[in-house]
């Protein structure tokens, strides 16, 4: 299970009722954030979630309005008694920006580990899921980030017999341990069928719909994706300021097969989201225009029965 | 007059309902901004007040609650299309500290002035009133400011007529300027009276209650000042924290014969200040446990009546 929540949707600066756009989810006891604006930290307070069990912070780009509330989130970790490392994603510079940052947050009581985003896609993994970077189009450099949490096979007792596996190492392999018995190794694989669908989030925001995305965002369970600006006709300005139009978001969501397509990263001019949803469903139904806090829990498919 | 709003009243990190302690103030169409947390460009936005005229920012000093909000709010007051100048005074390094957070905010279309606070006492000249620093007592170098407005005397006829000066220059004198007719100079103190009583601001936060603050508050007709604490027994508390108790900052107040006191800086572990104001009341009773965003024209005495 993955617990997806969309702290804020705006974009450029935060507004009364708007956080600017971050996004956390949580699964197995381990947090991870995407983008940290001026009042993520307020955000996630809000949403009564903590801000203690972020172990990766990824950063899409360098623009203020993605990264302005990085110190005060990384200064209030540290009060809430955080002393494991963190681990921070980001393109190319992400020492040099962060430790300026940190003039006003110099002493904490956790580690934080860098690491730079160099190629065009990356892969990292981490415990219980593994980070994808993909660049993206803005005006400087900027990543999108998928989510991806796998899921083994279904336990087989007929394979598991089948590969004289003893009963009482099942549910150790269970658990993914390998065990050694009477001079013979036995591996999860041993025991469990084929590999099942697991669950995937991709996000992105602040550039142009780009092809790769919608190559990156494949099949995903749910895309989050910026969709600066609402009305028919702002094309031309999406183009302009390398943003993207609801319509361009929902037809990258489209071509991606997604299961469903949230829109966030609004402009401060487009007060009514929900007013534009339209363009966006006539292009991919499950598309939804979201608020501050929305929270969704990604479940893995269900059994079939037999 | 002078405009005088309170922004926020949070101490160490920003909350739900809470902004950061910042302190705005309005006169003849300029303004003055004390500290910049984290949300105070939002606090600013929700009170409907405009970034863009601010054309000085006093920090108390550096510690993140108080100056994480600077680099956003510089970007949007860069929106905001300002080009004048905008004034930075703070304690030494403030050129360093500013500049390593404006990584985030490199381009702006306005300089950034700064004045470095290093005397204990310092006093600087602005069009339409005066910003007076003080050093405080906090676990870093920390400084309350003092915003001062004169009042000319009130025009005088018969000291006009007295001294010579034609009636035709009149209205250019009291607007402050020199005048020179016929080979001789008329200036505004030849048709004013005494200077009268102007006003008086006085802000500081993070600091233990020293005399010095007694002093530098006498007869302000506003005291804005920091208690951390409200609950009786917290003294000690506040002594290790370095800041003050409801008790301690109202019995400053009544020591500089201030006319009303404002608490802020509130503890996050202070859910209702409200519940200690009586604290405060009985060593003081003109104080008061402000909420954000509360605001108060401060005018200059009435004339009495020939």
């Amino acid at each position: 299970m993955l617990e997806v929540c969309l702290l804020g949707t705006g974009g450029m600066m935060p507004l009364p009722g708007r956080f600017l756009t971050a996004c956390m989810t949580r699964c197995n006891g381990s947090s991870l954030l995407i983008d940290c604006g001026e009042g993520t930290q307020v955000a996630i307070r809000k949403k009564g979630w903590s801000c203690h069990d972020i172990d990766v912070i990824c950063i899409t780009h360098w623009h203020g309005d993605h990264v302005s509330g990085l110190p005060g989130l990384l200064l209030s970790m540290g009060n809430s008694e955080r002393t494991r490392p963190v681990t921070l994603i980001g393109p190319k510079g992400i020492a040099d920006v962060v430790n300026a940052l940190r003039i006003i947050a110099p002493e904490l009581p956790f580690a934080v580990e860098y690491r730079e985003l160099t190629e065009n896609k990356e892969q990292i993994e981490f415990p219980g899921y593994t980070v994808e970077a993909f660049r993206v189009s803005h005006n400087i450099v900027c990543y999108g980030y998928t989510q991806r949490i796998s899921r083994a096979g279904k336990f087989d007792p007929e394979k598991a017999k089948k590969n004289a596996v003893p009963m009482k190492v099942w549910s150790r392999l269970q658990k993914g341990q390998t065990v050694e018995e009477d001079g013979i190794v036995y591996t999860q694989d041993m025991i469990l069928g084929p590999q099942r669908k697991g669950l995937k989030l991709t996000y992105c925001t602040d550039t142009r719909p780009i092809r790769q995305i919608a190559a990156c965002a494949e099949g995903a369970d749910l895309f989050i994706c910026e969709g600066m600006y609402g009305e028919p006709g702002s094309e031309a300005k999406a183009k302009d300021h390398k943003h993207m139009t609801f319509a361009e978001a929902a037809a990258l969501a489209a071509h991606a097969n997604v299961a469903e397509l949230w829109l966030t990263h609004y402009s401060p001019s487009l007060a009514y989201p929900k007013a534009f949803e339209w363009v966006a469903k006539e292009l991919f139904a499950n598309s939804r225009t979201c608020r501050d806090g929305y929270t969704k829990m990604l479940e893995f498919e269900k059994d079939e029965e037999k």
